[in-house]
């Protein structure tokens, strides 16, 4: 069964072409970026094959979508004969607010759940229904499935969700904590434990999603019990360009002595703030450690402000749970920045966390310890694939 | 050697006059109310006698200050027969910014460094200055010293303070984590380990001071390297009518869903938030506990998210400082809530603290133990005591 995963942006659609046929493989993937800019592009893979690259106009998604539907089919560097062979298509949706606890078949009903949910994520969820009513247009009646960035932390407790302001703005918009890359940490949470030979419904564990984006949960029993981002991704973590935690006082100070509006708040907090904010180098973890090697102050603060703020929420969830068996690194970052690694888990045996350095540096793009044999707690670095995810809750919800 | 420690706020004074002769007594204390309403009110006790009020408009701080010495050198109720038998003056000043380290002898460089810091703390430092003017111009001459709340925090290491968003404004407005309850933190710390005879330079300790405003600091060699209070005291815990962290998204989406301005969103987050505006009962824990056990859910959920804020911060620090040595708990709600000590102590066992219900019940006003004698990590009650402080420090400047 051969099963299409999209992850709509606003400008751009990313795509994986799965063949589900007992061990899932990859047939081909892709990225069609610059939807409706004067010029737009398609970058499709395959194995064994160059890239196949195609500049074009991308008036919209749909279009986009034609688009990769062509390669995929293309005679040269197509991967499938006809359409047809694929079965379902499975979308990556940003939210899904109260009411999806996890991935469902596209339903009129269930669209116009998410429909409710674009209040909640302007940005996301609008493009996300694009690509799915042009799947809908393109392949009409073929199941569709969507997969939730927030639906693995609905289990979360309600004190834990719930806000310290008026109980009334939960009421009157559904306000509280969603948390996000819950695919991610679903996916590595489990992969894990399926390495280590344990069941998950007996363990405790604190993941740490690092990437651009950042972001930690705790998983106590199989279950999303607490998460770092919240209500919106900005919460929680120091990130490529998000401020993470900051004193409200803070915002409000700069609202008024900068005289700045809403969205130019909402610009300063995700788009000029984070890493990029702090050192005034750059968002990206490989700048900045090149910067803190030349003696940049700023870079070099921004590393350890980034590590320290993830070793306090390490801490935080470990209270919450009341321990931990293992504590996982995944995304860009958490699987290939040893040094950051490093920063983190030092001098953390108090929480039964025992550090092996040589192991860390060791490692290269592959599931391993980066704790001592003889830790109390496994530390390990998983690689993450929400695509993966995607296809196969898509794959068991259609074969339903 | 007779001290007056003093603070003042926008429309109160509160005082106590120190007896500094070994060991230090509290001659008599009292309050000033409603400085500049129609009708202002003065209480003033001394022990063995009843409660001295008075009420009649109280123009200014000055006024104010005047009526407190008439009170002390009072032929009935007063405590002293001439003023000149106060030889200094201590004030608690809310922000020393960057400039203060300790509390300091007031000189005119010093209100100018204090004048400087009204930015940050726009509400208190004008009324502490006040107070400082006043007693110039009351008793000219007489030597006083500030103690800041902000001072004890100093020692904060940079990747702790600096937040993460554009540096530019710590450089412009000097942005960052300040902390307050400073006083309190640095004394019971200190208490409590001469208390247990331990060297306070040898130990790692989480100091909780839970009241109507709350915070917790990580001591860590008797330095405070990190507090959940920040720029203002609205970041970190869950308060009484303060909302603690919350994601900034929130308060950008409420200031466009409900079109709030600046000092609109100040109030809803410092005077509309916390335990007030999860319950709806009341911001005091007493009101809501009753709530809770008659039924009322908001209200026990208010008390769960407490606790369970406080139980995260806890488990931070001890990552910050990889470990723990001693938890204290102080303030209002800290020293008397038997309830809400018991929700954040509650297995906790991982963390090498062991809490016994007991010894949690069964003290009363008195700095005792609530962990098990055989707890790695031993938890204790300390009650604060910041005028003694003042006093104190006053004290010792003075006689430099």
């Amino acid at each position: 069964m051969k099963i299409l995963v999209l992850n709509c942006g606003s400008s751009s659609i990313k795509y994986q072409l799965f063949n589900m046929n007992g061990e899932s493989t990859v047939l081909a993937k892709g990225l069609v970026e610059k939807i409706g800019l004067p010029q737009g592009i398609l970058t499709h893979k395959t194995e064994g094959h160059a890239d196949f690259c195609l500049e074009q106009p991308i008036e919209n998604h749909q279009t986009g979508i034609n688009l990769i539907i062509e390669a995929l089919t293309h005679p040269d560097h197509g991967v499938i004969k006809q359409v047809s062979e694929i079965e379902a298509v499975g979308h990556r949706v940003a939210h899904g607010g109260e009411k999806f606890n996890s991935s469902a078949l596209v339903t009129p009903e269930v669209i116009s759940d998410i429909e409710k949910c674009i209040e909640l994520a302007p940005l996301h969820n609008p493009a996300n229904l694009k690509g799915i009513t042009s799947i809908e247009a393109l392949l009409p009646g073929i199941p569709q499935v969507a997969a939730f960035d927030t639906s693995f932390h609905q289990t979360l407790p309600e004190h834990a969700y719930i806000y310290g302001i008026p109980y009334y703005y939960y009421e009157k918009y559904r306000i509280r904590k969603y948390g996000f890359h819950g695919t991610s940490h679903k996916y590595v949470a489990n992969k894990a434990c399926e390495e280590l030979g344990w069941n998950i419904e007996e363990k405790k564990i604190v993941s740490c999603h690092l990437g651009n984006g950042a972001s930690v949960a705790a998983i106590d029993h199989g279950k999303s019990v607490e998460t770092s981002m919240g209500f919106t991704p900005v919460e929680g973590l120091l990130m490529g360009t998000r401020s993470g935690d900051l004193d409200l006082g803070v915002l409000l100070f700069l609202m008024e002595k900068e005289n700045m509006c809403c969205s130019e708040l909402n610009d300063l907090i995700n788009k000029k703030s984070g890493m990029l904010g702090v050192t005034g180098v750059s968002s990206d973890m490989r700048d900045i450690a090149k910067a803190a090697n030349e003696g940049n102050h700023r870079a070099e603060l921004a590393l350890k402000m980034f590590a320290y703020t993830v070793r306090k929420y390490i801490g935080a969830y470990i209270a919450v749970m009341n321990g931990i068996d293992l504590l996982i690194f995944t995304g860009g970052i958490g699987e290939n920045d040893c040094d950051t690694r490093q920063r983190i888990c030092e001098n953390l045996d108090y929480l039964g966390i025992r550090f092996d350095p040589k192991l860390n540096d060791r490692l290269r793009g592959r599931d391993a310890f980066i704790s001592t044999s003889d830790s109390p707690v496994k530390a390990m670095v998983v690689t993450t694939n929400e695509e993966l995810v995607i296809a196969n809750d898509t794959y068991t919800i259609v074969n339903k």
